[in-house]
């Protein structure tokens, strides 16, 4: 059992990790994206316990992730589907795959690859704003609004730039218009 | 424990989310990069155990996500750096942190933002290709030359596309070559 509730922490790198559960819960997305929908074939992909299964799932429903839809005659046999948040999550799994991809390759390449509106799909991360592909040593972090001197941030405020008064982002209104249930 | 050893799956998400060890790791991680360096510094920010955080610098410095640079007159004390490929996975987690604003806020608003190059910056991740914003509907997955029917991937191959035809991304070989001591 984990004893830590990240969920709690004011950091939203935290309330994400939180949200997909653990290692196991990233696999279950991934794998309700390339279609395996139903419990025997999680099972069976994963190789995982149907207990534990059946509790990721659960969790993964409960935080909007996927949703369950019945199938077939049987009125309990149910299917997965990701939600907007959960296909959002996963493309930020595309980029994890990428990453893992170049740093950790799998003997004789990447046992996936993407492809988008019919060409070739390497994920990267850019900066909305400009468009370039994200290098860390461009980047500053500032004392957000949410930030809280608590557990899991309690010296951060001491590194990080002021508050920005930069304009905001002018996608930002667009963006937070369509929060999700978690 | 962790019973499963997800590094030893063919797929480069578990091998990723395994070389990021546990959910500390990726806080770590923040932490290394907003300037939180010394084990004090990460023990008091975070609000976890000196035993488990010497664990798992430990894991990051073996997997070469962070360097240990000795700093003062005392020879034992270390400051951490993130590697070049720590930074990059630090840049995914600018992504994750993005998805964690949007659908898990925290109270108030982010604990963190960031700028990039003296602008407001908001992670997207985009196909490298053509520069939009990757939406999953418009993704599909293919069978990638590392692909086995293996515990992790057993029945992924039966939801896949074929192995793509397409010509490789003009920027594949220029990445192919940074490839980190993981």
């Amino acid at each position: 059992m984990r004893q830590t509730d990240f969920a709690r922490f004011h950091c939203s790198l935290s309330r994400a990790l939180d949200a997909a559960g653990d290692w196991w819960s990233p696999l279950i997305l991934r794998d309700v994206f390339v279609g395996l929908r139903r419990f025997d074939e999680l099972v069976r992909d994963l190789g995982l316990s149907r207990n534990i299964l059946a509790a990721r799932l659960e969790q993964l429903v409960d935080r909007g992730l996927v949703e369950p839809q019945t199938y077939g005659p049987h009125p309990k046999r149910f299917e997965y589907w990701l939600t907007p948040s959960g296909a959002e999550l996963v493309v930020v799994f595309m980029a994890m795959t990428a990453w893992g991809d170049k740093f950790t390759p799998p003997t004789g390449g990447p046992a996936i690859t993407f492809s988008h509106r019919g060409h070739h799909c390497e994920p990267a991360v850019v900066c909305r704003h400009c468009q370039s592909t994200i290098q860390l040593d461009d980047i500053e972090g500032h004392v957000g609004p949410g930030g809280r001197i608590a557990k899991g941030t309690r010296l951060m405020h001491t590194k990080l730039k002021p508050a920005q008064a930069l304009p905001a982002h002018p996608l930002a209104t667009s963006t937070s218009t369509t929060r999700g249930r978690i």
